[in-house]
């Protein structure tokens, strides 16, 4: 059995169908093996109201599979037609400022739409009755891009009432709420659950207690959604097919671990070089990585994005050339839709899906690239993406294994976290990736945990700074013996977003005994210096002022504590640069014999069974020696955008 | 009898009763002599309409009566209760989008709106039908934060119907406004006052007569709001108390002068690192003075509300460690709670209330400290104020003397100049802190003045850049006999925000007889340089082409006049550095004998009484000598964060 | 026969009775020929509905008349009075917000707005009947500076009904907008045209093809709003007066090409320091030109304008001191008014009309300088403009010549890149101004052409990347023979905003054989260096893969293709500096034996019939010569802001 597969995004409806035969060929020819259909297509299933048109999705099905291409089929309830929002027009999200959004792109619905929910499900079980048994047909893909376009979150008055029962849900009876929110400040008090609105428009900011359980509301509307659609597909024939949903990068505001208990497999949408351009990385490293990426990005996802699959993922769409929805929207490297492709089953992809076969040159993606050209053409990336797929035939399957290192994140936690930010650059992502990226310039492989998953096995434990934490979760990481790494902002909230009774790092304290008095909120320019070794760093942004009564292991030069030990267990209690961080985790890895290797800058590595896959990011040639291994693809000198796979004799 | 008090602002209602009496008995351990409560806590004084809860009111008042200490009792009308928002969903007030703005945070009410007026006057009466004869009631706060979150100017129907009214009071009749606004530009004639509109929304900005009406309309309704509630107490038992408002900093959207025409007392709230960070200061400023403050800004505020509160005023709350609504909230520095308070009583303070004495752990300002930590345990700043607390029971009270200069600030001017900016960095705040900060840098000190002060005594006034200018303000001038230093832009608009008719700067061309012909409005960077003695400056932001028969003291390399002089009368016609206007005013101080001090960056003196107080805000250690006096606190030589009194012989 | 004719904006209603004889008579001293009237009257022409007051407007025609003024009438449609507005409420334009816009300024009624058409034909007429026939009217000016302050574009639903009637005549049946717009992607398809919406307030960005046809909609508006005005003209008793509308600078939002069929000249605005301002220049040049403007920004619009108007144009409105409506705004050299005036003249202007006479010292534009001050007394300008006007009279009016180099601007296409981006700094007016600017470098006059004009004469074409291009167009450029230099991004998107079916440069493609296969779009700081003769450079912001079997005639320095040339015909598919442009086009001249002058930074050189115009913007003093020519006006040597005049003998 191969690596993995190729896959790619199709859409038969942009096309004549006398192409379809010889676009299922390419694809063939090309190494593709998977195509997912029909996510946008219910204009075209359903042209009118309960008419419906399935011949030409029938044929696209057929022609497909005649190629023995298999396919994933979508539910194509991301984008209603027309007639029903004419029908339905409360199906529509509000925004912010209470203004109904309209028909004309997509993602034009409210999860807690009840009618919105009957009409999904009447047109997914149509789909499913007609496509569920089709030996073609080898997963499925619920809606697509949950949330995508600030969706997750709507303000309808509609929304509203469901908040309220919600929220009697939660809370039982509104004594208890008023009591969770602090509502006694400002005189906030509600008499009953009738009483409370949605937290928009206020005069200032709206109580965090009251913003967070609206997140958590809205989150719980997508994850009652999914769930409504995958009940169908489980009760049908296809009930032996996966299913997943399309995830997205950067993007926090529904909890994806509880969407995906729903679902069998996770994917998501591999953008490298739009999401370097809108993310927060230095303007230095936004050159530096243009046309490639930033080395830990993509591999953060992976990573992300397998533990909300429970160890299975897959990129469904994977860029293959310039984008059109960043700011600017660079070309790629050559190399670099086949680098990326690999990178993905590094880290444990079951396939890597091109977004999409061919560029359509009209509407709002008509600059969005492809793998061919919208003439039909091969675009520029069709040779290294069908040159990937032999390199993936070429290597045999490898299970993943587990890492040494679980890193903790937490949905619930970005939600606090945006919702009284406190001080510039202190995002839960972005705390998250920064731990994330220190640990993997030393050579180590991660793995992203939630605050349910399984501890065992895992040596060391990082809380990036994660806000909100479950005393179960504390109590599994000392079942677990492992060392804890937390970062400053740990357990800085209750799950009622406020400050905890025995003050941050609440639940932590168990494993480190301190508690944080205050927090001095840094502005951008703004320095605290310290020097660990021989070397002088400084914290920025935030740092927090401690009471404990263990000696700091480094203080600041102002006298303040920045790192506290306790045995295993370390607090850093300021935001650090990433060389700081990695210098500890040298220490802390040292302590407990773990081997790691510091790697020069943009040199990335991974394992996966017995194979070890190195990349490099950096526009400096690289070269790396893996012991015991035979380089199988690739070789040791690494150019920007190469790549090299190592194989291990089999354990 | 002592210096100055410490206050505190507490909230029984966010505890439990049973901590009640530790409290009480804490703050006065801790040297606090002063309380004050209940400006939010109508939600618990009348839980649902007409039905009053006062024993727990009851309770805390005589908890803390019983430990002698002494209370600033509330009207609760910041917030008013959810029951009544429902009642009366009018009284909520509109933003300039004509949204309604919601429910759920604080100060959600018109103050145009009648039956919020009604409201806000029934609860009000009760509570001082309740405590005004209460022995332990010292003084009394109406509301608290007028304007706070940009409330005082609403947008609803109602409002635009009270304005027509209001304007038809200003105007008499509609042919004098039109005239007054110059409504024939653009054909905006209106033949009735009942046609008048509101000016948002407007396809470009709205005629800036019209706009300033409106504004000075939304002021006149703050006050008139203040005024109905202060009359309350005027024929209430309690009488015989001060009363006052709890004004804010760096606020300017109503006219504090004529609001605190119906107060004893002018209050405020002292945050310097919030306003800091928020502030137009420069970059290298807010990193230098990011734990202290910039050296002039609360200076300027205390100075200001001396004013507004003809001589008597306090800080109702003082910032005693981060706050939490800044973009990042500094941890101040160990000393600067007390810092803050002494440098307050300085300025004529009466007491310094820190707000507050236990931080809540939830709702919106859990991140904001305290004296007491959630928990109860000190925070940071207790030690500090308690040793505050203790200096100012050492010193004597000391009266303030009137100042040898004279700083005009108009708050109609400020509107004026947000309305039509024309220049980058030309606030009438800004510009009024800028020849403030100049002046104090030669150590010494300034009484702020309104356009209705009376002058006499005063050797020099200083209108910096003042746009509206009352001719009688003028005539007391002269009348004083006083030097007047004017800056640009000063005069350039009469009342109805429209060019004087002889041009800038209208009316103070009875002090120097020289005409604005233009402005050059200069963007960041530009420049336009000169000398003055040895040294080279530069003009910046603004520069005014003037007319005049005066040959100018000093011209810009480029020949255009800058500095003119009339006797003992002075115009500097462009935005200069605090360095050349310290060098103009040192000039002129000479000219009439009037000894200065400069003072090295960051050191600031002021004088109350027999005392001279010393404060370093800079980061280098600074040393001062006080002629004839002996240092009662502190050193001669201050760190960052430290003060020094010295007494001097009684006059 | 004079050289050209000063102007002047004047508002008689602004000013007492009284006043206006002098102001007649000081006009007539200053040189001033003619003056603008009334296009902001309509209150005062009928103050209230059907009551007309003519009484002060003809004895304002006639005090102008006496002083043998000519008058340049205007219809007063800009701005519609509020017993209007009172009346017809649906005529207010709505914002992208779905929010109707206010009275209180002006420009407050929608294109679309049938009864808004009706009235201001009705207004209209009635000025017409009445001074169509006077001998003192010269002109008629049409409403003023339609589109300003974003009122092209409005979103009400009577203008969602129009929309759906407009686009049933361009698509004919809504199977072929679907196939057009490419509906089917994200099931947007429509079943009718009366299900198509706005635009605005889509979830995400609405199709391309649909704002676009938006945007054509509202454009077609503002055309038929004219025409209709004109028609009443055409059949007026003053049928052989000139027609003109006045348009803005840096504006783009409807085609002016378009509209201007329906008039005899066009008009604009020209504020070249407020330009400079509010533009895209680089900071360096805002500084260094920062009173005088940028060298090429008024001479583009000087020939756009002359292209608009078929040959025609003046300027209507001429900065004369500071303005109001930057967000700095800087006074002007003293020279400034004449050298912007006479400029305006080299490139063709029949008049230049000062922006005005007297400076109001009321209402929005109290700010704005004028010939003369508030006071009555001469403002800085009225020297420097009477000077100008006796040179106009002391040279002899000559006929502009086609210049050897014709550039293409297209407003659909600033449109299209408006509406997709795609890489910063790529808007089309800038891009075309960029070309512009490097030719004028080289000392050669520039036409501007529309896709429609003819082009026999012209040796030059340049395609500035274009991005909607017509094949006829291309067949005009093929037919004169002329060399055709064209940019990125040219001919890349259709007329309904799709990529081409042959992909881009599609109709271009006939002149250059070659494919646009991906864009590199590339974020501020990016570059792809190359290097041409001897000198390095760098591209920016946009680069394309291109596919050709032409060999590139300079390739980066990574290898991608930068210039390609088929004979006569040039396409570079970058952004590149203007120092290479002008490399490039020196040696496209050269090619062909075209002359030309490389000038120094801040000199320009204009030639019309016999004259050659010299102006020196930079702050460096220049020397010119001409050869065979006798300077006339000014010296050979210029400073900042100086002009020269030189005559050669008459062909």
């Amino acid at each position: 059995m191969a690596l993995a597969t190729i896959g790619v995004c199709y859409y038969p409806e942009h096309w004549p169908r006398e192409h379809w035969s010889e676009q299922a060929a390419m694809m063939r020819s090309g190494g593709i093996e998977l195509v997912r259909i029909a996510e946008f297509a219910w204009s075209r299933i359903e042209p009118s109201p309960g008419h419906f048109a399935w011949d030409w999705l029938d044929e696209a099905v057929e022609t497909l599979a005649g190629e023995n291409l298999k396919i994933i089929m979508c539910t194509p309830t991301a984008c209603p037609p027309l007639w029903l929002v004419e029908r339905f027009p409360e199906i529509l999200p509000v925004d912010r400022n209470d203004q109904p959004r309209r028909f004309g792109s997509r993602r034009h619905y409210r999860f807690a739409s009840e009618v919105y929910i009957d009409e999904s499900l009447r047109i997914s079980q149509a789909v499913i009755d007609r496509y569920a048994g089709h030996p073609a047909v080898v997963g499925w893909q619920l809606d697509n891009e949950y949330g995508c376009h600030e969706t997750t979150l709507s303000y309808s008055e509609d929304d509203g009432r469901a908040f309220q029962i919600w929220l009697e849900k939660r809370h039982g009876d509104i004594g208890a709420l008023n009591q969770a929110w602090g509502t006694v400040f400002w005189s906030q008090e509600y008499r009953s659950f009738a009483e409370v609105g949605r937290p928009n428009l206020t005069v200032t900011e709206a109580n965090p207690a009251h913003q967070l359980d609206y997140w958590r509301f809205a989150s719980d509307q997508v994850r009652h959604y999914n769930a409504k659609q995958r009940q169908l597909l489980a009760s049908s024939q296809g009930s032996d097919r996966w299913v997943t949903h399309n995830f997205m990068g950067n993007f926090i505001d529904f909890d994806h671990f509880a969407v995906a208990e729903d679902l069998d497999v996770a994917t998501w949408d591999s953008y490298p070089l739009g999401f370097l351009d809108q993310g927060w990385f230095k303007e230095e490293e936004k050159l530096r990585y243009r046309r490639i990426g930033h080395p830990d990005w993509a591999a953060f996802h992976h990573d992300l994005y397998r533990a909300v699959g429970k160890g299975r993922f897959a990129v469904m769409e994977q860029q293959p050339g310039p984008v059109n929805w960043a700011e600017s929207n660079a070309q790629p490297l050559d190399n670099a839709p086949a680098f990326w492709g690999m990178e993905a089953v590094a880290h444990g992809a079951e396939f890597v899906s091109y977004f999409r076969y061919q560029q359509l040159p009209r509407a709002q993606e008509q600059m969005h690239a492809a793998l061919r050209l919208p003439t039909g053409d091969p675009a520029p990336a069709w040779a290294t993406v069908t040159r990937l797929a032999e390199e993936f035939r070429n290597l045999d399957a490898n299970e993943s294994v587990q890492a040494p290192i679980a890193l903790l994140f937490d949905y619930p936690s970005c939600w606090a976290g945006a919702i009284q930010a406190h001080a510039p650059g202190m995002a839960q992502l972005e705390s998250a990736f920064h731990y994330y990226s220190a640990a993997r310039s030393l050579g180590l492989d991660i793995d992203i945990v939630s605050e349910q998953s399984a501890l065992d096995g895992y040596e060391f434990v990082i809380v990036p700074g994660t806000i909100i934490i479950d005393p179960a979760f504390v109590a599994r990481v000392e079942a677990a013996g492992a060392s804890c790494l937390m970062g400053a902002r740990s357990g800085s909230r209750d799950e009622h977003c406020a400050l905890p009774e025995t003050l941050a790092p609440g639940p932590l304290q168990s494993l480190i005994p301190l508690r944080v008095l205050a927090v001095d909120s840094m502005r951008r320019g703004a320095r605290r210096s310290f020097s660990y070794g021989e070397k002088n760093f400084e914290a920025s942004r935030w740092q927090e002022s401690i009471a404990s009564d263990l000696e700091p292991r480094i203080r600041c030069d102002d006298g303040a504590g920045l790192w506290y030990s306790n045995d295993n267990h370390h607090y850093i209690n300021a935001h650090v640069p990433a060389e700081f961080l990695t210098a500890v985790m040298q220490e802390i890895f040292t302590q407990r014999d773990r081997a790691y290797r510091p790697l020069p800058e943009g040199l990335r590595i991974r394992r996966r069974g017995s194979l070890t896959f190195a990349f490099n990011f950096s526009p400096e040639a690289q070269r790396l020696e893996v012991r015991d291994a035979e380089c199988v693809i690739g070789a040791r000198d690494l150019g920007q955008g190469e790549y090299a796979v190592w194989q291990s004799p089999r354990d």
